[in-house]
């Protein structure tokens, strides 16, 4: 294998300054839900010119509407095509695949960015823009990882699966529609931004919204009134006391360095129409992560029951109380046998690159793994090059360097999984 | 004075159902912000056909920016005209201004109304609809008042000048147009509801935006970030403590019967942008109540050094202070001395026809009573049939009889008022 190695370290070196030229391209393209065809564009080109099969298709919302898996906001899918690009094999080899999304959450405050988020600057080291982390410099190592194994000239048994799919920040729906035309694989990596570390076991996560209700009135007697707003402080400080009580059960040595194993995080808040009403509705929007081990019923059951409770806290949610819709986005949890052989292959040739033990946890946040493990029969492992905190974050950025290391240790766990055809 | 009350209460009485159809109909225009001519409309036929000469213009947003008492959220006043009609009287009379606004608030949201707010139903003496108590069902006193003082050939010395503004509801640019088109006079009574008290005293109040800043992250990892939506329950404490502290000062025996003399109230709220995400802004729109004997700019200051104090609550507010903008709307405080001449006629005919003293306090909004005080130089006094709990509500009436009762009143008031030509 050390013959690979060093081949491959090389020709990465060699193709760095355009690798980094492309990523750029990449994260110029500001690919949130619902704009993502340029950059599919892009990759087509990218698929194509290493010499793979390249399928590119919108999501067919009528038929994935019928799913039970089928999550998400939308239901129409124009503009937002999903690519698939394959390597065939020899024969009498395992497959892999490779699944990475390039859809981004929007930017947020501009203000609390130092850089364009969609510029890729690289400063000492690291590209910024939104994507960068999450996940485009995950997917371009993957890229790197086929491109290297064919222009080497070497010879996989089992074929090589691309999905470069959209959805993923908002449930999978990309992901889905890929399995539900076959493209499944006897594994899968997910290069999404684990910092190095390998994730066997991912978190799933579900969105709700909950209605806290008011009763308006004139601002200047607001005391005529009952605030929504006031309502939703007892509500917020309720879910906090949720998201406490299911962290402490949380025994999984895996996520012993995790702050909050599985947080409840409330991203919006909406209410009131005027500022001298009381505003008699709040909108609160939020994601509820689900431990690898729940059932994603069983937490919904738990946080329905749990915003009953409050009743007992404030008599006013007796007789109006707060009203959860289950909406957008779901991300089962996954997880893959710790002992499973790609685990093992994987660990081995992260060893093998960078001279030291991988860090094994679970992951902080769903994925498409537990789709693919769930509907498309596909263990699934997360191990990437970005930064897990800076995902979703202002100033968003990547360690190039990281890029390249990834895509080594992915050539080489790719070669040894696939096997290679002796000639 | 006897003659005249039982001739108007007698035709009050015979036009009683004509009057209702009329008031529907007002009730009927959803005459929010921006869509108030169809209601001025027909207005304007009306108070031709009482014999006004009745002028009609939309507000000159040029002009207004350029004045320092114009608080609007726009300054654009297309589809939203200020009517003025005057009765001229035959000479060395005192004038009477009668002010009333058109424009309503929305009527939120509509789950909680039991009734079609814009259809103007009447069960059990009570019409209900966005702008009965709030304030067309004064305004209908107001027509009534001189279309009875018409009818029975009362020919008064002093003018009456009616004042058919919009704007009311977010800061009083249609009654400051008005005044600056030279629609002022001896004295103001402004219908607005105050469930039949005399209000001597006008709180004013200001419109402000918070902006309260977090630092984004990806919501399954929430603690790399900080939420803005978290933050906002510290700001919104801490803003019901400044609203005690300046409550606790208030000593004017006005207010002795009113919960909170000079509420604070937060109206809207609004921030994130993704369930998933950790919020980095949330923005809260909310009103600050004015003491009739405050001056604004000391309130603002009190709010933006109250705002500076979150600093010693939170560290993080040291570096990411709650940036405060005052925006939109303004009332200017007003008041008339409680021993003018219009407020003794005034208490005497409340008790000619209701045979009982009435209640004189302080107002807990503002009105436009502030600028005709303080820029038209018009003593205003409010006083109107409407429920002031009722304003902004849903489910919002009126009882009927009020109208009838105020119309009763303020036409005895403006006859002893504007004095009456012998014949």
């Amino acid at each position: 294998m050390d013959v690979y190695q060093s081949k491959i370290h090389h020709w990465l070196e060699q193709n760095r300054e355009k690798s980094l030229s492309f990523l750029q391209s990449l994260i110029n393209e500001p690919s949130t839900q619902g704009n993502e065809e340029a950059v599919q564009t892009l990759i087509v080109n990218k698929l194509k010119e290493i010499g793979l099969e390249v399928d590119l298709w919108e999501l067919d919302g009528e038929n994935l509407k019928k799913n039970p898996y089928f999550f998400s906001p939308r239901d129409q899918f124009k503009g937002s095509p999903n690519v698939v690009g394959v390597l065939k094999g020899e024969g009498s080899g395992r497959s892999i695949l490779l699944n990475g999304h390039v859809d981004v959450v929007p930017a947020g405050d501009l203000t609390q960015w130092d850089k364009d988020p969609y510029q890729g600057e690289v400063v000492d080291g690291k590209m910024y823009g939104r994507g960068t982390t999450d996940m485009k410099g995950g997917n371009l190592s993957l890229y790197l990882a086929i491109e290297v194994i064919k222009e080497l000239g070497i010879k996989l048994k089992g074929d090589v699966i691309l999905h470069s799919v959209v959805e993923e920040e908002s449930g999978g729906a990309g992901t889905l529609d890929a399995i539900l035309k076959g493209y499944n694989a006897d594994a899968a990596i997910i290069p999404e931004p684990t910092n190095m570390k390998i994730f066997p076991k991912q978190q799933g996560s579900k969105w709700f919204r909950l209605y806290v209700k008011g009763r308006a009135a004139h601002g200047g007697m607001r005391y005529h009134g009952v605030s929504a707003i006031e309502k939703s402080l007892i509500v917020l400080n309720h879910i906090t006391d949720l998201e406490r009580l299911r962290n402490e059960r949380i025994d999984d040595p895996l996520y012993k360095n995790v702050p909050i194993p599985v947080p409840i995080n409330i991203g919006r808040i909406e209410g009131g129409d005027w500022p001298s009403s009381v505003a008699d509705l709040v909108k609160l929007e939020g994601r509820i992560g689900i431990a690898p081990n729940e059932n994603i019923d069983d937490v919904q059951k738990e946080l329905e029951q749990w915003m009953q409770e409050l009743a007992n806290i404030d008599p006013w949610f007796e007789e109006h109380p707060v009203e959860i819709e289950w909406y957008g986005a779901r991300w089962l949890p996954g997880s893959i046998d710790e002992n499973h052989t790609l685990m093992g292959i994987l660990s081995k040739q992260y060893q093998t690159v960078l001279g030291k033990e991988p860090v094994i946890e679970a992951s902080p946040w769903g994925t498409d793994g537990g789709l693919l493990t769930q509907v498309g029969d596909t263990p699934s492992v997360v191990f990437g090059p970005g930064l897990s905190h800076m995902a979703h974050f202002p100033n968003e950025y990547i360690e190039v360097d990281k890029i390249f290391e990834v895509a080594e240790i992915i050539a080489l766990t790719v070669i040894e999984w696939c096997g290679v055809k002796e000639v």
